[in-house]
């Protein structure tokens, strides 16, 4: 099969590998019927983190059935699964807690799975799932083509904008300002209008950004960085917000969050944490809770798919750029280069 | 009055001062029925942190209302109040929002209010009590003696463990621990039985905290520290904690605190930080929450007043030794070489 090699910074190819089979019982062979690039795909595409040797790549697609293991019990052969970003096993102790990215056998995709053998990337033509009863959610019928968007955004980014929605405790009536106007951050001011708040405030530079926060729900945007932005926030809600939304994990954005809270709020954060810090006497002295982390998109996706499917939820608009896999080398080109927010891509 | 004065490490003494009287609207006189010594009187009695110049002490009291400015409304001479270990207005934002202790005109006792002017130290015979309206609370009637400590209690201690388990989000079925049996400590694990907790791990090595937790509602003791305390508290509940109580703040205590709880579990924290870091991957890796600060009593004392005026709740317990005021030097002494958990002082 044709799947997405990573070589090193900036040299991404599409290389004949060999076709994946079902080499455990518990596992499915999925069809890719549509993948994407994550912002986190960048690190290693940027050369931030390193690629020792050539290495399969995608952690988020959605597809179709070919074959199960014979101890595959929910998943059947013609079912439309989504894949979360993470392998789980279902049934360990964090499973059942709804921490399926702590799982006792969890693994991501392109490389190896718990049991050493290779998952493959997303972003090919086949995909080997272990532990597919834990790992997949399959839609109650083949979905038209036309949600397909959708539902490959609950992959990573609309399941991560919702968990920090989701553990920042936005609820009706609040004010919640959002850091991040990636596809994550869209996809938490979605989460959060979601969710009932009152004001969205979305942080962001980019005039096309800004008018999908807008569709998705913010009610209000910020350009400025830094203290200015703060001092942005603070007058446009009056005051600080009661909840932020941290969606980068960079040093400025962490800052930009906790100087945009107010005493006893929350910041939820998913941004991987890349220079990110907590400075507890600044929480403690304020009564700021943090909380966040790798989102458990397995947990969410059962409810968030059935409002994809039922057309209340579209998180489709993230994807600005639609291209066939063979192209993924000019994905990747225009997401680095900002030209696009999230490209999709079709075997 | 008599009041007592902190002149160095070691060094604390009563001494006669100046007679307080009213001196804004907002005020009111307070004679003292009876105060306490907080474990952070020990830092400067310590000499952790400096005493450059004498100063008053003091901020756990309760007493009878003398005497209220023309602007004080929900107070009045006779009443029986417990005042929170800090001063607010009650009508900012923050105080609105329930964290009295961001209160845009906070202020602590034994130093200046916010106005400039000395707010007594609790540690003597009379307070002058600045913002009496939004600081103090007052019992529907004057309580029997044999109340005073449980109310006492409530000035810190007691709310303040009740803050831990309520950030820290303790409810019924779960499973708890605690690390810290300083009275804080113990006051968490009265808070966390109160809310249901199914399990409380007290961590303690000392028998009379051992026992006393019990009494306040520790299901299990552990009494080892660092990997072998963790490893004891996963073999007691079958894997880590849902939530962590952290009442102590240094570095060793943080890490037990963080080495107990499971993934997606949470950590509330009442130490004030000294040591005590938060490691942010090991946070978003395994989506732990953390939240805590300074506590606002204030916020808490009429729910847990009314408890204690019942009976229902008795936190009097963390009380071992009653000195005259005369006498606060032994108790600090006492408190300092861990002979007594929380000694109360009567003027």
């Amino acid at each position: 099969m044709r799947a997405t090699i990573l070589y090193g910074p900036r040299d991404i190819r599409i290389d004949d590998v060999a076709d994946p089979q079902i080499l455990r019982p518990t596992d499915a062979l999925v069809k890719v019927v549509a993948s994407c690039i994550c912002g986190s795909d960048l690190w290693p595409y940027r050369g931030i983190r390193e690629t020792p040797e050539p290495r399969r790549i995608g952690h988020e697609f959605v597809g179709l059935v070919e074959e199960v293991g014979s101890e595959v019990r929910t998943i059947s052969p013609g079912d439309f699964v989504v894949a979360p970003f993470m392998i789980s096993d279902g049934t360990c102790p964090s499973c059942r807690h709804g921490v399926q990215t702590s799982c006792d056998h969890s693994s991501g995709w392109g490389g190896p799975d718990a049991g050493g053998d290779l998952a493959d990337g997303g972003q090919g033509e086949w995909v080997r799932v272990p532990l597919a009863d834990g790992t997949l959610v399959a839609t109650p019928e083949v979905p038209d083509a036309g949600l397909v968007p959708g539902l490959l955004a609950l992959t990573d980014v609309m399941c991560t904008g919702h968990h920090a929605a989701v553990v920042g405790g936005v609820g009706p009536g609040q004010a919640v300002v959002v850091v991040g106007d990636g596809a994550v951050g869209l996809s938490a001011v979605l989460a959060a209008a979601r969710l009932g708040a009152e004001r969205i405030v979305a942080m962001s530079r980019h005039e096309d950004r800004q008018q999908l926060a807008r569709t998705f729900g913010a009610t209000d945007i910020v350009a400025e960085r830094g203290p200015d932005g703060v001092a942005a926030v603070t007058d446009l809600l009056g005051g600080p917000a009661d909840v932020v939304l941290e969606c980068v994990g960079t040093e400025e954005s962490m800052a930009q969050a906790l100087g945009s809270v107010r005493p006893g709020g929350r910041v939820g954060y998913v941004g991987a944490p890349y220079g990110a810090e907590l400075p507890i006497r600044l929480l403690f002295a304020n009564n700021i809770t943090v909380a966040g982390g790798v989102a458990p998109a397995r947990a969410y996706l059962p409810e968030l798919m059935a409002e994809v499917l039922d057309g209340s939820l579209d998180p489709a608009p993230v994807f600005d750029l639609e291209l066939p896999l063979a192209e993924v080398a000019e994905g990747y080109a225009a997401m680095d280069e900002r030209r696009s927010i999230k490209p999709l891509l079709r075997p």
